[in-house]
């Protein structure tokens, strides 16, 4: 690999790799060769790299040779060296590209029809080392917890969560739908396993073009059993995110300084604060009268953190007990007041990440609350055995993997930080927009 | 937890967890309380625990105690200990069990009906616990090699590996489909990132049932970039199988042991055998012909892994060289014999577990290749791009993590292996036969 190469100086190597640019000197010619491991300076004779363009892709055997003083690239880990070609093949050509790959100056439209190759540019790929980071830091502190892992299935025979927004399949000649959430399956876990988890996908039919949603999404799903109160899956929580956010500042500091941002730090509590005096604030800071409404829309999600930031210091915070009405059937009611639950939101920088609450697991109250929501026994006779067989009280909560990328990176679209995003108008080519029925 | 309590002798402790067992001796009664670390025994006065039964959940305080030397039970992590109850809480009543939960004597049928319960039998978590390691030691071993963790997509927009056996989802009001393989995906990011691989669910609509088949399954891909040759696939292939059996040994010892089994130790090279030559070998060793057929049949893989462990005590062998016409148009043609392809099935115990190849990555062979097998190039372009500007050579592979499950424990039916199978009569709950149309 191309890094390793420092080791060598003096020694003759081979490496491969795509060629980033080409810089032409006359008798002489300078070549970026990139790997998975970075970027190698090639200098050649152009007799050697005879039509060799961009993103060719080439086996050159050299000798590693160190830099003379002028020449060196401090932020290069390979900047003090270079490789003397004296053999250069080339595996693959490739043709000419139709954009300038290292400086992007594309519409995220135009970014996503050309994935495949903007991909390969150091910023793009950046997004993307920081999810694999997230997902990792994730798995790694609940596996500490004590938590099992589990795959979730992402066929479903209801839809379980609100008709309108799912997809449907044609399973067999039958009918079945794709998961909106691993809900019912992590809480029928907790019966066996106690805490569990799970990285799975998600997906929403969600019939409008937003920055924030998508078709298909990752969510990072926990549920664990045995708690003393909802209490403990907020400082749950406050736990996992403070060492995501550390893991990626210590794991990815290259990658946040290319977007120039820094991840939050939580040094105290997240501060929580109950849905309905976020409104009130929200109404005396704005005038914007939204203290009715079930839940806080993008404007208010912003301006709630604008006052957390101010008052707190904190770029999180907690929005708790909404409504029982807007939060599914199996959302444990506040014993103190019943029309509100025992269910809060994350909201980070502007934007909720996470959504969660303690749940139902009296068997008796789940029924009534199936009935009360209009939802048939028998479309959960299979999840209730887990209820009706004994289960500890419990709750857990979801991570939206894209938005925390999103908001971290400081994203203006949601659909930066999937690697194949997938909504109304897309699945990696642009559907046809004059078939679209509005619903 | 529970085997925290050994370290308490002596001491005050409160522990929750769900009655296992219920031991009435008249006026002194033995529970085995379970959770998540494993058993512990409360002795309490029966008037402490009065109408309390099996799968209740309770809240436990008392003392930690030594049992008498006749009561050490050597099995138990906790047996030389009891927990003296002193005040016994009822967290959450179960109804009665419809069957021993300890010694499960159900058909598969019913223990899949009542999953959310058989699950908290110790031999049935032990399945999932195996697959949790699989999944984790093959993420460890690939990401020390240099790979690169995504996320697949799994909604796509063309069945792009024939087109039978693919779920249609209504996308909007257009058409899509359940991914049958991340494959395309995996490619694509080896032009940007090397080396990858994906912990992803594919999709089957198969039309049959067999003990080897699942609607939805978990596929462990990889994809490597920059190949010497499709050796290296197969000596990958090799460490990456080594690593994950040393680690099962080491971390499912109890597991392995309910079920009798060892996981296979892989000391020298796998053997490698080409189709054809399998088939004769098959021909001389059971008389069945299947010499001109394009694949191994179940009864084959059986019969050359009888051959293989005869010929070469190993349990594990490659068959290669599979027939162009069968395998995928992305698959590497044998520059020998382009009938034939660098293709290759890992048989495990009588079960093909992996599947992999090189793949074409030459933009021009990939062009023609499409067009010979009658697909077309618009439902290509987008991961055409990848090869257009540059692919190295490059390959990979998929491990079916269920059917190695499977395989490993011994188990009878992929299903045991699957926490919540779908196959084309279940999801959840059996699905109404009568509907299912003959395809």
């Amino acid at each position: 690999m191309n890094t390793e190469t420092v080791k060598h100086i003096g020694e003759k190597v081979r490496v491969c790799g795509w060629v980033q640019t080409v810089r032409s000197h006359g008798k002489i010619v300078f070549l970026d060769l990139r790997d998975r491991s970075g970027i190698l300076q090639v200098v050649s004779d152009p007799k050697l790299i005879e039509g060799v363009r961009e993103e060719y892709v080439l086996e050159v055997e050299g000798e590693i040779k160190e830099r003379p003083i002028e020449m060196i690239n401090p932020k290069l880990e390979t900047g003090k060296i270079e490789l003397k070609a004296e053999k250069i093949k080339i595996l693959t050509k490739s043709k000419s590209l139709p954009f300038d790959l290292r400086d992007l100056k594309l519409s995220l439209p135009k970014l996503l029809d050309y994935r495949p190759l903007t991909l390969r540019n150091k910023k793009i790929k950046a997004v993307f080392k920081v999810q694999e980071e997230l997902i990792s830091s994730f798995r790694k502190n609940l596996k500490r917890l004590g938590f099992f892992e589990f795959q979730a299935p992402t066929i479903v025979p209801v839809a379980t969560e609100g008709g309108a927004e799912v997809f449907h399949i044609d399973y067999y000649d039958r009918d079945a739908y794709l998961a909106q959430s691993p809900q019912l399956y992590k809480q029928i876990l907790v019966g066996a396993f106690e805490r569990v988890f799970c990285v799975t996908h998600a997906y929403r039919a969600e019939p409008s073009v937003t920055t924030r949603h998508l078709s298909e999404y990752i969510s990072l799903d926990l549920e664990m059993g045995f708690i003393d109160s909802w209490q403990e899956l907020m400082k749950t929580c406050e736990i996992l995110m403070r060492n995501i956010f550390l893991d990626i500042g210590k794991n990815c500091q290259n990658e946040l300084k290319l977007f120039g941002v820094e991840v939050s730090k939580i040094k105290s509590k997240i501060p929580q604060i109950k849905l309905r005096e976020a409104q009130k604030i929200i109404f005396e800071r704005t005038g914007r009268d939204h203290t009715k409404e079930p839940d806080l829309d993008p404007e208010d999600e912003k301006e709630i953190c604008n006052f957390s930031k101010e008052k707190y210091n904190s770029e999180l915070i907690f929005i708790t007990h909404f409504p029982a009405k807007k939060r599914p059937f199996y959302t444990y009611p506040d014993p103190e007041d019943p029309e509100y639950t025992l269910s809060f939101d994350l909201i980070f920088r502007g934007l909720e990440i996470i959504t969660g609450g303690q749940r139902i697991h009296e068997y008796k109250m789940l029924l009534e609350n199936i009935k009360k929501f209009g939802l048939k026994k028998k479309d959960f006779n299979f999840y209730l055995q887990a209820f009706k067989y004994g289960m500890p009280p419990e709750g857990g909560f979801a991570l939206g993997a894209e938005r925390i990328v999103k908001q971290i990176l400081n994203l203006e679209n949601i659909r930066e930080a999937s690697l194949f995003p997938r909504d109304m108008g897309r699945i990696d080519q642009r559907l046809a927009v004059s078939k679209i029925k509005p619903r």
